[in-house]
């Protein structure tokens, strides 16, 4: 075992199965700059990505954070810090990114293992603060899903008192997308394939409207109507109706990813000037401001804690949206280390 | 005849068969803020858009022009000046614009009969002056294809030297986009299906490189090396290869309007946090901007200059694009007014 490095303890699908089993491996050294990070909470989407957790260790040259601090990591923990994206604080688009899970250490070669495991080792320029008045198991997903939608509502001007958002598909993303909308002061109508997310979305969500997306007659009642639309669906669906419901020069922000390609009428474009853009998380910059702001105003993902033990029927469930809106894992709470 | 109105005489198509002919009619009174324009040239572009004439008389309350102006109009005159667009001056977007030609009046409710004509009146809100630097038949393509590329340039931050832009198709449209980027200091790249066209695109017209659109080695050689890409291109055409060219946070700007929707990949804009959005023409300040700034660095379109009575040949040609790049008619050192 290399010199400095530490036997790690988490869970892993590590044959066809695809199924996770715990296991015990080894964790990269902390290096200059890096801390070492006890996993709290890692959330569950789609892959096991964004850790909160506290830090138990800061190596030489850290200045950012001290053991004790509540902290969060993304998607991704590296980046080239040399690309054109890096240089201008966008190093979530490095071509060179090094994703949390089963990326590529960009020193060392190893693959990185996310946050299903009792501690992470990362540089503190991809560390985030977590503020205090978060719960931790609520505030993972905001390193995510949260992140994912805040960052193009500020990029876009979508974060406006008075605007009017419409936000398509009500899961992860989508909800987070409402509180956003709401706490910027704006006016929110989801869209949704499903009827029976009417009640949730202008109850609990406190959105402003909600239409039926398959409802040609409610779609086609509200055209020009919206300053920007947030698509989280990432089921094949028509954007045309999408596009109609956007005023001239209107942005659309597509954060789901559907197999099939979305298909855009030209024309549907050009008539309004209107604009279609894609958004893969944020940067770590965002990512701080948008856990502060989320800080200011109390907001956190609704989440499903669950054990350890439970996430391959966290993952199960996932696949057919069956949770409202992320599963997270207590890693903290949960035995691992225990080689199957 | 109301009061105040003239006999006017024109071309256009009146019956089933589409092809224009000589007619007489009666234009509105020039109203409080009007200009009468003495039509010199009309640029074809698909409909007979875009004039550049001299204002011959002007009425009450015209304080921006005076007889003997050199002035354009482009593809509309006029908008109801009340919704949000009209609001943020970017009144090409306003619902109730009113084409140039075979638009509907929003005063009277005739129909507005275009530039092949010997007169038109216009609100002075909707006219720009055209710099005495440039030949009035060259620059009256500027008021149509010079203004649909230069504003979006402008709006997306496409005008920086140094930037890379790529110009999809080499037209009407994209020899504009090349003269555009060229006069921003720009490295302009042009993209077409037509290898012939590599000598006038790096010569002539000073690109500083070419690939072949349909040519996958050449397209696949320059990955994410644009920071734009203006897509001139109305057959149906991939555009994969085109967001592929594009930077991370890149700008697409479609402009051609193939019968076809755009298959767009989410996964294409996501990935890399790409963009695409339409454009239509510009607003009438946008016209007067890039009118200026083509007048300082002597931009004209390249046109060929054809009498009314050629007007049916040169559609017929603009069909299967057989001109390089515009057909502008001599309205005036053509004879009008000759009931066929």
């Amino acid at each position: 075992m290399e010199q400095g490095s530490k036997t790690a303890h988490g869970w892993a699908a590590r044959d066809a199965s695809g199924l996770l089993s715990p296991y015990t491996f080894t964790r990269g050294v902390q290096g200059n700059g890096d801390v070492t990070i006890k996993v709290l909470f890692c959330g569950i989407c789609h892959t096991d990505l964004h850790v909160v957790g506290v830090v138990t260790d800061a190596g030489a040259g850290v200045t950012k954070f001290k053991p004790g601090d509540t902290v969060g990591v993304g998607y991704f923990v590296d980046s080239c810090r040399a690309c054109e994206s890096c240089g201008t604080g966008h190093e979530n688009y490095c071509p060179n990114i090094v994703p949390t899970s089963n990326g590529v250490d960009l020193l060392d070669g190893a693959t990185t293992k996310g946050g299903f495991s009792d501690a992470v080792v990362v540089n503190q320029d991809y560390v985030v603060r977590v503020p205090d008045t978060l719960p931790p198991a609520a505030a993972a997903p905001l390193l995510c899903a949260g992140v994912t939608v805040y960052s193009p509502m500020v990029q876009y001007g979508l974060n406006s008192p008075g605007k009017h958002l419409g936000v398509v598909g009500l899961g992860g993303l989508g909800h987070m997308a409402v509180k956003f909308g709401k706490a910027f002061g704006m006016k929110v109508t989801v869209i949704s394939s499903s009827p029976a997310k009417r009640e949730e979305a202008l109850g609990r969500l406190g959105a402003d409207a909600f239409l039926v997306g398959r409802d040609a007659e409610q779609m086609k009642a509200a055209p020009g109507t919206m300053d920007g639309v947030i698509d989280t669906v990432s089921a094949g669906h028509p954007v045309v109706p999408l596009l109609e419901l956007l005023k001239p020069m209107g942005q659309m922000v597509v954060v789901g990813a559907p197999a099939k390609p979305l298909e855009v009428p030209a024309f549907s474009l050009i008539g309004g000037g209107k604009r279609v853009a894609g958004n893969g998380v944020g940067s770590v910059a965002d990512c701080q401001v948008m856990l502060d702001f989320a800080g200011e105003h109390g907001i956190t993902a609704d989440v499903e804690v669950v054990g350890m033990d439970y996430v391959n029927t966290a993952i199960e469930r996932l696949e057919r949206n069956d949770v409202r809106y992320r599963f997270v894992v207590d890693v903290a709470g949960s035995q691992l280390g225990v080689d199957a």
